[in-house]
Parts: structure tokens; sequence; C-alpha cells
């Protein structure tokens, strides 16, 4: 028996890493540069991004939000403010320390003009949009202030890999002042599950939302809340984060308000961001062997319409065929915008052309040869599930907004399906460690809260605490800790992680 | 007689850089930071930043170019590769030369892990966008490029001025490759007619188009097209550039491909962009002695509307009104868009907030009181004139969109006047010198383009030459040099400028 052929090699199967990286290099999405731990991102990869973008945007500015700008730089100064800030980001950042090159007289250039303080690129902008806040709030009367920010960021990481761990990529990081606790926590929760309805809405990614322990905690903050999703290797995806920082940042940087009894208060802040790293988990999660797979409601183009032309005496009825359904599918409609659609007339071999939009996770293929322009038909490859199927052009027109509606949908249902296949509710140390041994997935105990018992664990099987998760409906849940044999309300996700 | 009040103080004639400081100001655009050179834009400066890109990508993408984005970092051996390129951009560049800060023993941080090859923050991006492009061209068949980036970057000016020139600022860079010489001039010329298009259309700010003379040009550029436009004191804002490269960057940065007949040749490549100085154009054109007023077609909000409400019994009656009012507004639609609307409920001052908005340069600002709820009437406040009227409510809803169609025109024709009577044609040196001794605006001569004259006119008047007219319908214009009396067909633009 002949072995199926397929679009990317190593398969998921073989080797997880590697596949990725094909997947990547398949779909023309991403490369890595010269410059070490930078990522090019190609136009396929950014237009996914701008609709990423356009998405959050909107619900940012739904729920009240305002964009802004802050400097690139970072004063040494200000990221010293905050003891567990400066101690986390100091260890990977780029420092600027010169102004200028010069000549060296030996022909090179070399750093000249030193700065008299040095400027770090900012690892997330905490300090530098505190230092504009603390100018904006006087009063109570200022307050709520509910900024984002669309920017670079520089970290400089050991270990990159595209899109989940770049020296620099692109986020929206927002940032937030309150006059109370309770209103920044809400923020905090608020824009949570705005991370939460994006991954699930538009990227088909299910997640699960909970909290951080102590150890996984967002350097500076009270509560670091996020969501988490499963990729196709068992791994968690920390996919987005959202902080109730207390008053660490708002003091550090002095923003302060004269409050609604006239005396003189500390401000509350919130911070949450989201970023490329999204990219690379859109990927794990839906991709399969021959590359990947873009849900409808985030890819760049719909359709892509492939004319065959085997004789030359076929070229024009056939393109004027493919011209004609172009502009229905265009006007048909998805998601409260024009169905994308291209037809890829590019004078070279159809299977090349086919197999490269199916590396680029198109949902649709459509083929169109002299024998639908005879029968008014179409030959549609769906992508998410590889079936091939024809139709009356009609019908496909009319089913159109329903068939990608119905793929969005069975893109979400397949991958949550897999993570209920690979999530395991684990009673006991010896399951917890039989379940980490032979496989990856997530390993769900009550757990007392020990640091000791989570150090243990990461030394031993790389696996983290991936969040704390909420009780469901205020229900007090309560159960023996997997550890300690001793009774808990506090229930846990356990994973191996990116 | 009481003096006119006004919302600006110093008035533009009295001190024009301090009012342009103060419009920014009142119009709550952005702020210094403590970073040198490094500016805030405020929420409402960045929102007009964000309609600008919305305009402009539509543009780009209705022209063919796709969005894509490379790193921040450019190390020091690429900006060595083109010659001109370096030599401008080394003197005022940050450069990166540690990836860490550690302890120094006495407590303070200091800069560790010093890189091997220092990167400088992209101060534009044709060395690093070209090393990419090196890997993506192998023949005629991958020809054109098209490619936009959206970014920031950084030039260490020494002296800054918000939007006109930070040490950090926000920009497109389009970055083109060509099969030939011909294509790539032509994409030089088609993107200029873009910015032409926008700075008119959109801005509502008159342009000239132009070639920069030898000594303005862009460093490693074979010809440099610009659009200049006249600011409110008679300088010029270079507000847009468009650059024809030759194979200057082709060369450097090895973009070659096999061509049609088969021999490798070198591409041919364009680049052009336009910033955040925008913003500094738009406010010095069109703002008065009370503050910042927007073309309808960029302003983040075209309507708001102030409550007035004296007495507590009025409120609901009032508020109510107001709300039927804005929807009526919203949907009224302009320029293909919603019209956008705000009700300033704020509990204060009704002046105050009034001279807030006047100060932002919303384009209409509706009070409505007891006594409109009464008749059903609407009081106006048109910012660009400053003209109050009255009217039904009906008449105003429905001639709202011509009213803001005629508004944008109206700031046009207002700026081209003024731009009209601040362009004299010169004849002779004499002339000249009256010419700017006493004055800013545009002088329009005849040259022969000779460097030295241009330096001399620099070091006197500190005017340059703007821009080479181009020759109007491909018409032999021809003349007499007011500086060397010989015949030429040059004619250039002379003028002081930002």
């Amino acid at each position: 028996m002949e072995k199926k052929k397929h679009g990317i090699s190593p398969l998921r199967s073989e080797n997880f890493p590697e596949w990725y990286q094909q997947v990547i290099k398949g779909g023309d999405l991403a490369e890595n540069s010269d410059v070490r731990g930078c990522m090019v991102i190609k136009p396929w990869g950014y237009a996914l991004w701008e609709n990423m973008q356009r998405v959050l945007d909107g619900m940012f500015k739904e729920t009240g939000h305002s964009n802004a700008y802050f400097p690139l730089f970072i004063p040494l100064r200000y990221l010293e403010k905050e003891a567990e800030h400066v101690e986390a980001f100091a260890k990977e950042c780029a420092v600027v320390t010169h102004a200028r090159l010069q000549a060296d007289g030996r022909g090179k250039l070399v750093p000249a003009s030193p700065l008299e303080e040095p400027l770090i690129v900012r690892p997330t902008s905490e300090t530098i949009i505190g230092e504009s806040f603390s100018r904006w709030v006087h009063s109570y009367r200022d307050l709520p202030i509910l900024i984002n920010q669309w920017a670079n960021v520089v970290r400089w990481e050991m270990r990159t890999r595209l899109f989940l761990r770049t020296s620099e990529f692109l986020w929206q990081e927002g940032h937030t002042v309150h006059e109370t606790s309770a209103e920044a926590e809400a923020e905090t929760e608020r824009m949570l599950e705005c991370y939460r309805a994006f991954a699930e809405d538009y990227m088909a990614m299910p997640v699960l939302c909970g909290e951080k322990t102590e150890m996984e905690r967002f350097p500076g903050a009270v509560r670091t809340l996020c969501i988490e999703a499963m990729m196709q290797d068992g791994k968690s995806l920390q996919a987005g984060t959202s902080h109730f920082l207390g008053q660490n940042f708002a003091r550090a940087s002095r923003i302060q308000f004269v409050g609604r009894s006239g005396e003189t208060q500390c401000a509350w802040t919130s911070s949450w961001g989201v970023s490329t790293r999204l990219i690379g988990g859109l990927i794990m999660v839906h991709s399969d062997d021959d590359g990947l797979i873009l849900p409808p409601r985030l890819a760049p183009r719909h359709v892509v319409i492939l004319p065959i032309i085997h004789r030359e005496s076929d070229r024009e009825r056939v393109l004027d065929y493919c011209q004609k359904i172009e502009a229905a599918i265009r006007s048909a409609g998805y998601d409260g915008r024009p169905v994308e659609v291209h037809i890829d007339g590019r004078d070279f071999n159809g299977g090349v052309k086919k197999w490269e939009w199916i590396g680029k996770g198109v949902p649709l293929i459509v083929e169109l040869g002299p024998r639908d322009v005879e029968q008014q038909s179409v030959a549609v490859l769906r992508r998410y599930t590889m079936e091939k199927y024809s139709a009356s052009a009609d019908v496909f027109l009319r089913n159109l907004g329903d068939e990608l509606a119905q793929i969005q949908r069975g893109m979400f249902e397949r991958a949550r399906l897999f993570r209920e296949k690979n999530m395991k509710e684990i009673i006991s140390k010896q399951e917890f460690e039989e379940f980490f041994m032979e496989k990856s997935g997530y390993g769900v105990t009550f757990f007392v809260g020990d640091r000791g018992i989570e150090e243990a664990m990461k030394e031993k099987f790389n696996v983290t605490i991936r969040c704390i998760l909420p009780h469901k409906n205020g229900e007090n849940q309560s159960g023996i800790c997997a550890f300690t044999g001793q009774q808990t309300t506090q229930k846990v996700v356990w994973a191996k992680s990116y």
C-alpha cells in the first residue's frame, strides 16, 4: 500500500517542533532574520495579524478603551522603581548606550556619544506609561483611565522560536488606572473575558481561564489571570494574560489622586496583553500534516479560485467563468464583511499552486475547469477536513456564508474534543507521575498550593501549574489534594508548556 | 473696546512656535516625555493618526501593496553597505551595545553582556528589508515586490519638537523591488500621487509636488520626489517623500534575479514614507488662535453634543433630546461611514467644556438646551469659521453630510488661498533677497541648478529649494535663472522650512 503523501515533512507525530517550523515555511508566514531572535513577518503572516488586530481593537474600543503611544525607550531609573519587575526584566533586555557612530580611524564604525543614562528598549511599558499616568491623574474625576497601546517590545530571549518566543515581538498592552481595588479587579477580569471570547470565537481555539500561582505570576502583579490553550502535542500555550497590579506600580510611579472625600490616595492599576505569539497558538492548534489551517473569521482570504486550463482554446471561457464566480462570491458576505476571494491566475503547474494554498490554510479552494463552465458547477476543497465535493455554482454560492460559519464551528469543536481527550482528572501523586511520564496533556488536580511541590514537579517532569481554575458559578468545589491528601478548594491544571 | 479673547496664547502672529506648542496642549494631542526627544501621543492625537493610517493603508492596498514587518534592529554591517546612507544616519542613531543589566556591587544596575556587533535601532529600513528581499527574489517572476511597513523609527535628533522632529516617530515605509528602472520610477511617482491625494483630499492640505535637488535628496537615492505644504508662518513642511533608489540599495543588498533572457540582473528599488510629522503639518496649516481645527474626513469625532442644563427639572428632557439627536446624527452618514458623535455629559462648567472641544478641533459643536427641546432645534458652532447658527433639527440632520463635506472643501480652499497669497514668482536675485528678508513664503524662480548658489542662499537666508517643479502637461517651460541670467527649463520653489 502506498504511503499517503503529505504537504509537510516531518509529520506532527514524528517531530512536532520541526513540523511547526515547516508549517510556517509552507504557509509563508514568517522567517528568521540575521538579527538574533528577531523575525520577519511576511505578508501572509502579517495579514493574519492585521485581522487579529482589527477584531481585538474593536473589542477594546467597545469596552471603552482608547489607543495611545508611549516611548520605545525606558530610562534605567524607571525600571528600577518596582523591585520584582526590574529583577525579571534586567536579565534580558536590549540596552541603548550610545547615540552616534563614528569612524575609529581604521575605517570601522564604533559607538560614540555615550548616553548619561542607559536606556532600555521596552520589554513591557508599565513603568514608562505609569510616568505619564502620574501626570494625567489629579482627581477621582480623571478616573478610570483606559488605555491600550499597539507596539513592538524586546526581550532578549536566549532560545527563540518564530512567533512563540522572539527577541522582538508585536503586541498590544492595555494599561488602566482606577479609583478602587474592586474596579481594577473588575477590569482585569473583563479583559480576560475579551481574550477568551477572541480566542474561542475568532481563533476557534478553546481556552481555559484561570489564575496563575505566585510562581508563575507577572513580576510586580498582585494577581495574574490567563487564558491557556492546549496545542496538538498536549503542551499548553499561555495565550494572553491580564494582571491586577494592586497599588504596586501606582506607588512606584506615584499615580495619586484627590479622592471623593478630599484626601490624596494612591490609584489601582491593571495591565493586559496578547502578542504575535497568538499566531503560534493558531498554528499549533489547527494545522495538520498538510500545513496551516485558518479559521474563516481570521483568514486573509476565504476562497481561492484556481482556473484549470489544459487547452489554450478553453482559456477565455474558463477565465470568464472564474471572474463571474469571483464576483458572486465576493458579494455573498460572511461575518458582516465581504467574502475575501482571489483568482490565482499565475501561469504554472496547477498542482503546485493548489498545494501552496493548502499550505497557506485558505478555508476553501475552488477549482474551475471547462466542465464546470458547461455544468455551471464548482469543484471545492474544504481545507480543514481535506474533503472534496462538487456542487452547482448556485447552491455553493447560496450556502457559502453558512459553510464558512460551519468550518469555524467545526474547527473549534475539533480542538475542543482534542483537549477533552487529553485532559485528565488526577487524584493521586502516583497517577500524576504516570500521566506525565508517558504523555503530555492537562492533568487536573486539587492542590493545596505548596510552592515546594510546584518546584519539584517542574524539576522532575518540566510540568507547571498553568492556572488555578475558577470556582464554577461561585460554587464551592472542594476535594483532596493529589499531593498532600489535605482537603482544599483549589483546583489546578498542570501541563508542560511553551 | 474689549480685546477679543482667544483660546490659545500667544497668538499665531505673536509667537508661532509657542502657539504651535499651545495648540497641541489645548488639543490634548501629545506631550513630551522624560526620554530625550521621545513624545507621548495621547488618545486624541493617536485617534487622528489611526484615521490617517486607515486611509493610507487602504490606498496602499488598493495599489497592490501588502504589509509586512521587519526587525527593529539593524546590524552595523548592514548600514555600512550603502556609503551615503551610513554617513547620513550614523550621526544620529540609538546604538544597542548590551543585552542585559547587572548589579555593579554598589547596588546600581549597569549594562552587561556586551554584543559582539552593535545594533542600530532602525532610522529607516532600506538595509534590513533589502536583506530579506535578497532572499525573496530569484526570478523576474517574483517581481514586483510591493511591501509596506507600519513602524516606529529612531533618529537621535538634537533639537526636537512634538510631531515635527522627534527622536522616535511613527511612520509607514514602502519598499518595492522591480524588474526595470522604468517600473521602479513609475512606482515612485504613483506613490507620490497617493501622498498628494491623501494630503489634499483628506488633510485638506494643499501641496506642491516636485523633485528634490541633489543637496536635499535622500541619502542613497537617485531621485527623491516630495510633497511640500505651506504652513501659516510661510515656512514649508516636507510632508512626504518617495525615492527612486535606482540600483544603489539593490547592489548593496545583492537583490538579484534571473531575467527573461536567462541572465542574472540587479533589481531596481523604491522607497516612500510619511510619518506622524503629518500631524504637525495638519496643525500648522489649519489651526487658529482658538486651537486645533480638524478636517472632517480625519476627525475622530465629527459632532460633539453639549447638553445645556441650568435647572435640575430640565435634566431628563434635555438628555432625552440629546440622545435622540445623537442617534439621528450617527445614522446620517458621511464619507461612507457613520458620523462620529459624542454627548459630553460631564457634570461641570459648560463654557469650559465647550472650549475644550473647540481646542480639540471638532468640526461641529452642538449645544442643546430646554428651548431646543421645545422648538426641536439645534444651536451649532461651526469650528473652522467659529460661526454660530440655529436651525431646526430636521434641516440640520438632512444637511449634515453636505455640511461636513463643505467644511472639508472650505478648509482646503482657505489653505490654498493662503498659499497663493504667500507665493511669488521671482525674477531677480535682488527681488529674491527682498522677499526673504522681509517675510516667509514660497519664492518661485527659474534656476540653473548650481549647488554653490543653493548653499549660499541657505547660509544667508536659511532658505532652501523645497522642490523642482514638474513640467506641466509635459510642456517645455523655459525662462531666465534669477541668479545667473542663464536660460533654463528648471523652475524651483524656495522657502524656509521645518
